[in-house]
């Protein structure tokens, strides 16, 4: 019988982890399914260590997870229904597995109520190289458009992370760690769509986001077609 | 020696609340003295029976400390330093005096690392009638621009909150949680300029409030000296 340490960790508190990336003009998240019944999909999450912030258990969960350090990361929500996790209708169904891998007191703390502290994270998919983790069967990167039911109140976290991520992306102007370090206004038009799901018209897109003088122009590449060829901007430091 | 009833709590998990009151022209602050030493100033806070929501919890909390209901509540951030309180420089100051109430395995549990979820709150200071609590000298209003040293973390709480107060009173339109039901538009003004602490030229902001189209023109109440008097507002529901 494995030992799963729970004396390490906050009992009753969780990080669920809403991971964001961007490809192919698509916003995706990053969701895994658990070996369990016909597989049950969920977001990342884990543990706060008795002795780590908040912060440092979120990024550490993500480089257990999916191998990446150092990325942007933002608390966004905490979620504290008082039947969270304990009167889940998932619950039957993960005990049994949970029971046979782990003690029935580390069974019986893992599917305690749980109040869970949302992080949303951004992360260029190319640069990442998702871990399975211990009781998942897969991880895949899924169109915000293409979401399956997910355990617990997950698909909520979910909307919420997306409603942040909205909130802070002309705000904090965080869409730079969704693309590439040059890109044109094309792609960031592009991006801007995803992330909201409706159609922006370009000029007054194009308007508005060079008036918040955050933008450097570089010079144009020649190329032989000059004066067709964009410019490419990047974020000011 | 009295039981704290710490078995009916969730441990390492509390909720502070920065409740923000109008007044005069000035945004308020609700702190709380407490009788130990020369006196700490704090914000009002409490614990999460572990059969009640975040969300009620931060209720019961405000309804037990100003004894008011159906507020407005927003939680704004986790405050999860792995020194929170167990290293705070406070907490050798506290320990005695809890010690002296409460049981040894209560006091400890009360001085332990907290998780600290923070909720902002808005009130009709008129309508309030705070509470003394039980470890309190004295509870007062105090404007932003006067606040004492706090303990533990409770300054740096407080900026977070005015923060996401500042975020708030755009996007989601919550200043009429602070104002009379109905208001003219030099009041809503000066509302914008104690909260945002910085002047508002009137011209753009009057332009700017209308465009967002949340506000109803009432009839101008006749007076005798009509053509001076300011037309009044209230928000749409």
């Amino acid at each position: 019988m494995k030992k799963f340490g729970t004396e390490k960790y906050i009992a009753n508190l969780s990080i669920d982890c809403v991971i964001f990336g961007y490809e192919n003009k698509e916003l995706k998240v990053l969701i895994a399914k658990k070996k369990i019944g016909e597989g049950i999909w969920n977001l990342p999450g884990g543990y706060i260590l008795k002795t780590e912030s908040i912060e440092n258990a979120a990024n550490r969960i993500l480089k257990e997870r999916i191998n990446l350090e150092n990325i942007y990361l933002e608390q966004f929500r905490v979620f504290g229904n008082e039947n969270r996790i304990i009167k889940s209708k998932f619950r039957e169904l993960l005990l049994p597995y949970i029971t046979q891998k782990y003690n029935e007191e580390d069974a019986e703390w893992i599917t305690n109520r749980f109040v869970c502290i949302g992080f949303y994270a951004l992360v260029e998919i190319s640069k990442v190289n998702p871990q399975v983790g211990e009781l998942d069967e897969c991880v895949e990167w899924r169109s915000i458009k293409d979401i399956p039911e997910m355990i617990h109140d997950h698909n909520e976290i979910l909307i919420y992370a997306l409603e942040a991520l909205r909130q802070d992306l002309d705000q904090k102007l965080i869409g730079f760690n969704l693309l590439p370090e040059t890109f044109t206004m094309k792609e960031l038009h592009a991006l801007y769509e995803a992330v909201y799901d409706r159609e922006f018209a370009m000029n007054n897109f194009q308007k508005k986001i060079l008036d918040l003088n955050v933008l450097e122009r570089l010079e144009k590449k020649f190329t032989g077609a000059q004066n067709k060829a964009p410019y490419l901007y990047k974020f000011k430091k």
